[in-house]
């Protein structure tokens, strides 16, 4: 039994340590731990159907982006509206965090992080106990205390506000996000990670000196949420909504257009006008600004925006002090993104039948690098492809972990190549047949754009430094 | 009321209007989105202590860390045993978690997330339903189904491998970790991170082909986290501890000596044994190996590594297949390491009674950089402040989003130098009186080594350029 104990004078010897550590390793894992082989990598296609269940079932698969994601690997049943995010999902969701952090920090956003367990009395406040009903988890801790768990954050957020003792009007606008987990007690979970009971929301809360200023503070964020669907290139539409048991004054969803989704959309073939029919006050046919045909259609919600006003800060005193030093109740916004809900959504509206396609940004690794089958005339080149990987990382360092490399060469090319295709990595690189030529060409299949192209070991470093990582 | 429906075809037109948008703030914005201005970023200290019902208050106050991470708006309290994680400490946080992903991967460790809710059938499976008692949280949904708030997942990820089809010996050892957020009734929550009810956790769950495969696994984590808590420059013990709720066979504890400590260990002055005292049979006062007086201390738990056999892999039915494709039940560890814990306690061991102390990688903001005060002879040299701020980003970009200025220019120097030192910005650049020097020389006060040293612009480039940031 050993023990060590680090002293200060100690620290140079414990970094010693862990660098010889890390030369071990690399000596004698060296395959693990600089080049990423997809033999090591979790991404289960098989689950024992015995095994799952109540979840998981065929038959309980009701869209693309699930059955996709389910066979792929990316996520396995847990319980009913409760997934494990398998390994490419956390690599996807936490490229989709770091977009986000951009958005909202660029725009002044500060992030925080909130408890889950939110106090019964806190929500009686505000009387969304009792509003929310059987969407919120309720539990009792040792002592009877009540708790929901949040499904949202306005109440703790606002009194996390009225808690201070000296908020000033010069800091304000007061941005604060967090990307979290929620919780709702869906009626009828479905749609994998589109309508879960477990999942994660980026949620901003604003704070601001006037109706003026909110409306500001309101379009900030609204072009920030633009930008991100943007950015990840999917198409979405921006409507009126209905503020629903959030409350407010004024709210607009980003819905992304799918045959799937839940959301009932009036849009105007004439003018700018576009509305979820929950929003509209009668079941009008015709648009209310130009009297033109209103067209419907389905989406996914994926990003909603509400100017609160005072419903909150009112109830709960969140107030800040004015220039002659008066209190005076803030006016807030808030603002959420369905962080898991994006990721399946995307999946869903850029995807084929049998293969996954992601905005670029997101897939969980750009490149996957397909050597030739074992006994095939080209197996004389497989030093090619460790080569191109080891020169590519080197020579483009943002790709370093991004890069696969197919080592499952006791299969053919072509099947190893349907499964890079299914996975939806961006760029798969193929040692085929014309590696043989001097010098060695790779074939290059770029999956977003679908075009294929012939390349140099120097060609593929030029078109992959080009690659985007966020 | 406007509609934007992006079209492929207007995915340029989206990005030329992402880039218009970021220029556009960072022309009206500029101190906002370029340089990170102290007067705008939440750090809450003055908290109204008629609002802060049942938590908070200073009698709650139980330890230093708490009280420090308090007073310096790191963290608000919630509900009991529940904080809020503000802006300073969410940094910090996501740093260690980097940290900490780059140790796991560099020993093959692939990130999964589990959810929070488990069902109650399968922690009876276990028997641990009964076994953890008031310590689970337990609630029921919507159609009467039973959850517990899982405070550990050694029955989720069990089962997660139990469901795979065909998992061969190939695919070990499989090292499957997450960070998420547990969740804990604890009976008596204190010291605020340092015994919350809800805290983040790193656990990760490993699977092996044998005992021996599984020993060499568990010295590989053990060795991962004595890393970590080196490159942290924290002090630590690692101890033979009792198994307690979770099980298995061996198990070790890596602690931070420390006063408020709830553990009590015994070490021996002679030779290199260690414990808790818990893991003791009975109460010794001489070392097991060679005999030497035990020395007792007080530690707090940041690390806790279980080698399990099979208790939860027999029981669940987690096998895999063998060289001779016959079905084995897999050997399994698993590996924890207290996340917002070891934040607290790093804060507990580093700090002074006034002044907090980070490991240098965690500090949430590296560089602080304080202008002269308005009015004051300095004051001619403001705009060298805001130079070296920006020319600092420029030469060191990985200092960007690292750098501070304390534009609270109302303030004197030793007033918010004050401030700096209780939050503990590794380095404060301090614009004082030999700005007026040819060259101006600014003062640099080193806090983690105590030094003060006086440079050039010049100089205070080439030291910060070898501040490592994660």
């Amino acid at each position: 039994m050993e023990v060590a104990i680090y002293s200060n004078s100690r620290q140079l010897f414990n970094r010693l340590f862990c660098n010889i550590l890390h030369l071990h390793r690399s000596y004698y894992h060296h395959g693990r731990s600089k080049r990423i082989l997809l033999s090591r990598l979790f991404q289960p296609m098989n689950l024992r159907e015995d095994r799952t269940i109540g979840v998981g079932r065929s038959s309980d698969i009701t869209c693309k982006s699930q059955r996709l994601m389910l066979q792929a690997g990316l996520i396995q049943p847990a319980n009913t509206g409760c997934f494990h995010y398998l390994p490419y999902t956390v690599r996807a969701m936490e490229k989709l965090v770091r977009v986000i952090d951009k958005e909202m920090q660029s725009i002044g956003g500060q992030k925080v992080n909130m408890p889950s367990l939110t106090s019964a009395s806190l929500w009686k406040t505000s009387e969304r106990w009792d509003l929310l009903g059987k969407e919120l988890f309720r539990l009792k801790d040792r002592h009877d205390m009540e708790y929901c768990l949040s499904p949202t954050h306005e109440e703790a957020v606002t009194e996390l506000i009225a808690m201070q003792g000296n908020l000033s009007y010069r800091q304000l606008p007061l941005m604060l996000y967090q990307v979290t987990r929620k919780f709702r007690d869906e009626p009828k979970p479905r749609f994998g990670l589109l309508r879960g009971r477990e999942f994660y929301m980026k949620d901003m809360y604003t704070f601001d000196v006037s109706e003026g200023a909110a409306m500001e503070t309101y379009n900030l964020v609204s072009q920030a949420y633009s930008c991100i669907f943007g950015q990840l290139g999917l198409q979405f539409v921006k409507v009126q909504a209905d503020t629903g048991s959030i409350g407010g004054k004024m709210s607009h969803e980003f819905q992304l257009p799918a045959d799937i989704g839940e959301d009932r959309l009036l849009m105007c073939s004439d003018c700018h006008f576009a509305a979820n029919v929950e929003a509209m006050t009668d079941t009008e046919t015709n648009c209310p600004q130009c009297h033109g045909k209103l067209k419907e259609s389905k989406g996914i919600e994926v990003g909603h925006t509400f100017y609160l006003g005072t419903k909150y800060s009112y109830i709960l005193g969140a107030s800040y002090s004015n220039t002659e030093n008066k209190p005076v109740v803030t006016e807030m916004g808030c603002f959420g993104l369905g962080v898991t809900r994006i990721l399946a959504a995307a999946i869903e509206v850029l995807s084929t039948e049998d293969e996954i396609r992601w905005p670029s940004l997101l897939a969980p690794y750009q490149v996957c690098i397909i050597p030739p089958k074992k006994g095939s005339k080209e197996e004389l080149s497989l030093g090619l492809s460790e080569t191109l990987y080891d020169t590519l990382i080197d020579a483009v360092p943002q790709l370093h972990g991004e890069v696969l490399l197919d080592d499952r060469s006791h299969l053919t090319i072509g099947k190893r190549l349907k499964d890079a295709s299914r996975l939806g990595y961006p760029y798969v690189v193929i040692a085929g047949k014309r590696v043989l030529e001097n010098p060695p060409v790779f074939e290059v299949r770029c999956q977003n754009n679908g075009k294929t192209v012939f390349l140099t070991q120097e060609g593929v470093l030029d078109l992959l430094r080009n690659v985007k990582i966020v």
